[in-house]
């Protein structure tokens, strides 16, 4: 790398952490302001926005993307316009910053105070989608962090735009424009030399796909919040009710088969299999689910006519398919369905569906994920389903924030003591 | 790296993973039972271990290691019923694991409630201490979480039987002896290994210098909690109480110099500096503390028969001395303090000292630090101080644990959800 890429790339890094300790301090009635302020600019810059994405989209074209690609790219005044709701609807969440967490009095007098404060500059390592821009900045300023981005080279032009955007609401609103900053290159050395600046920048978030997130992951001596995609397993239990069973699996099944939270494994108590699975199987396949299912759900399934079914391999149990292809297997009490998902989910988010309290608990206590439904579906693991207002993602990290992230846990905190005039002795 | 040392060390981790598991979900008066039977062991076991010990201390004395450092190798019959009490203190300490941290109904009526629970497997990396051997094991058992210990040559007899004793304490009371593993080897690459295990291994903690710890964070692909050394400041504000201002330093300085909470830094007021600082300089130089200086503290202690003062470098200002040595600084005022706090500080413990409560608040808003006293030593920054029975260190992290680690600090949180049937819309 040119001496010159790491010294910009440390500038920006220097200067983030200036705005830092700035938003640190500054009261929530002026971040809110700053946010309003580019939820009015959005829609207003439709002109040179549009403009700035079409440079994006032609070179999309001209490097012949596919066309769901091209469309994740695209800006629209639509899109726009949804853009300015989603930031004004994160100025009207409640600012995490100093809350207060914990208070003690200790037996010599003194008083420690917990408060929730930002966690301090969070670089951000996303792809080609130009929301992922406005989304980040905006929930980082909003808990008080600089933030600093790298977005995709297929969305540079749009990021570019996007970020003066950004820049020209913190000014108007007199917060330093620094306090979110775009890589101005993409230029792979400058995310390299980026992910070794551990003294000024406090926390990676990668948002992509698992190539992006491992490559940030290996490279970074700062620390790095995964958002890993998940093998999620539904188990059946024996006191399952058949028709909440249904619902719950073609839901956390085909709702939404591409994302991280969807169902990926069905696992079904060998007691209640042979009366709920030729229904299930013949639900989901309605739906055009591809059944992959071990020897004995299959043979439960051969008498049936129509099923999309195989043979399983080994590594169908433990796939994340992100489409619609579920992985089948019988199981001969929760014990054993415990033990699997222990083993081959990515702990991420495991559902059990029974009437059996007893059971419910003991899978909930055991199953050892982020996130542990019992009669509801997996795709609950969501910031926004949780009450959260807004995410950035969610962790399959087990440190600081697992689960769904939203601004509490882009905050760290700190300890306040009062004394008057206490040592120790 | 033979394939036999991955094979041992990655095995050692499979087992830690499954004890991890049996762990989440042992009741608290089981753990709290084998915890106890180790209190009973230890000085049980006085002949074995300090046989064990006899060999490590012999080869120490043999390779000259300094008298300081063999005295922190040496068990004695004292320092194991030491040991044993503190064992015993930690099964008193509240369970942290399955403490209900928040609940929420959604509108739709599903009930999700956040829950803490282990971490999973903690690898601890520390140097020649045996108390550390026995400290951390019994943390992370009473917190639910297994452990895998690496400690340094020097001591490697003597844990290696410390580890045992533990091991019989967990198979006594029906616990996984997996629950505690030592590395049976001090190879360097048997560590290299550990510290890639990152689908086994939740955590990483580095017990011990500044190399250690940098050499783990750079190798690790594990997260890891690090607990530096402090650049720990102490600012005398204008309004400073003189008599509390000189206890609170000298208290801070000399109290127990080589430790990460101890004052390295002195900052005062211009407007009180002609009046406080001969004062607190005598007072310390009485203590054996030598002063390094800027100019302007410099000058105003030229008068002053007897003091040990000496104009400071740039690097004394940004020093950790572990030693009775301090740098003095004058400063305009609060906000030129709290700016060099912020450049100079490792963000550990920096504490004011004022009468003033709206300097003191805007002091404790402004300081990006762990802990920021008012009116109080730096030393409080400790686990015991804060009430939490005990600790694993002071991290100097910004994720998931900040300033004091104790039993809590050693867990993550996951999230059941209770429905009736819900799913998504």
């Amino acid at each position: 790398m040119s001496a010159d890429l790491a010294t910009l790339v440390t500038a920006i890094a220097v200067r983030a952490r200036a705005a830092a300790l700035v938003l640190a301090t500054t009261p929530t009635a002026q971040k809110d302001a700053a946010l309003l302020a580019l939820a009015r600019l959005l829609p207003a810059a439709e002109a040179t926005l549009l403009a700035a994405n079409a440079l994006d989209l032609a070179a999309a074209r001209a490097a012949s993307l596919p066309a769901a690609q091209i469309d994740r790219l695209t800006l629209t005044p639509a899109r726009l316009v949804h853009l300015a709701e989603s930031v004004a609807q994160v100025a009207a969440l409640p600012d995490p910053v100093g809350e207060p967490l914990e208070s003690t009095t200790r037996p010599n007098g003194i008083v420690i105070r917990k408060l929730r404060v930002p966690l301090g500059v969070i670089g951000i390592i996303y792809e080609a989608r130009p929301n992922v821009t406005i989304d980040c900045a905006v929930l980082c300023l909003k808990s008080g962090n600089a933030s600093i981005l790298r977005g995709g080279k297929e969305i540079f032009h749009t990021n570019t735009a996007l970020a003066a955007l950004v820049q020209q609401a913190l000014a108007e609103t007199g917060l330093p424009a620094d306090a979110v900053q775009l890589i101005p290159t993409t230029d792979r050395a400058a995310l390299n030399h980026l992910l070794t600046l551990d003294s000024l920048i406090s926390c990676i978030i990668p948002r992509g796909g698992e190539s992006l997130i491992r490559f940030v992951a290996e490279h970074s001596t700062i620390p790095v919040i995964k958002h890993y995609t998940g093998v999620c397993f539904v188990y059946v239990d024996k006191a399952a009710d058949p028709a909440m069973a249904e619902a719950i699996i073609l839901n956390a099944k085909t709702q939404r088969p591409g994302v991280c939270n969807t169902a990926e494994q069905l696992l079904v108590h060998a007691g209640i299999a042979p009366s709920i699975l030729p229904r299930l199987a013949a639900a989901l396949c309605a739906k055009g689910v591809q059944l992959r299912c071990d020897p004995a759900a299959l043979a439960l399934l051969a008498s049936t006519p129509g099923l999309k079914t195989s043979a399983a391999t080994e590594a169908d149990f433990r796939a994340e398919f992100l489409d619609l292809i579920l992985a089948v297997r019988i199981v001969p009490d929760l014990e054993s369905a415990i033990a699997i998902i222990n083993r081959d989910s990515s702990a991420h988010t495991d559902a059990i569906i029974t009437a059996d309290q007893t059971a419910a608990r003991r899978f909930q206590a055991a199953v050892d994920s982020a996130v542990v439904p019992w009669n509801a579906s997996t795709r609950f693991n969501d910031g926004f389903e949780f009450g959260f207002g807004a995410e950035i993602g969610i962790s399959t990290d087990r440190l600081h924030a697992r689960g769904p992230m939203g601004l509490r846990e882009l905050c760290t905190y700190k300890y306040l003591i009062d004394g008057t005039g206490q040592i120790r002795a």
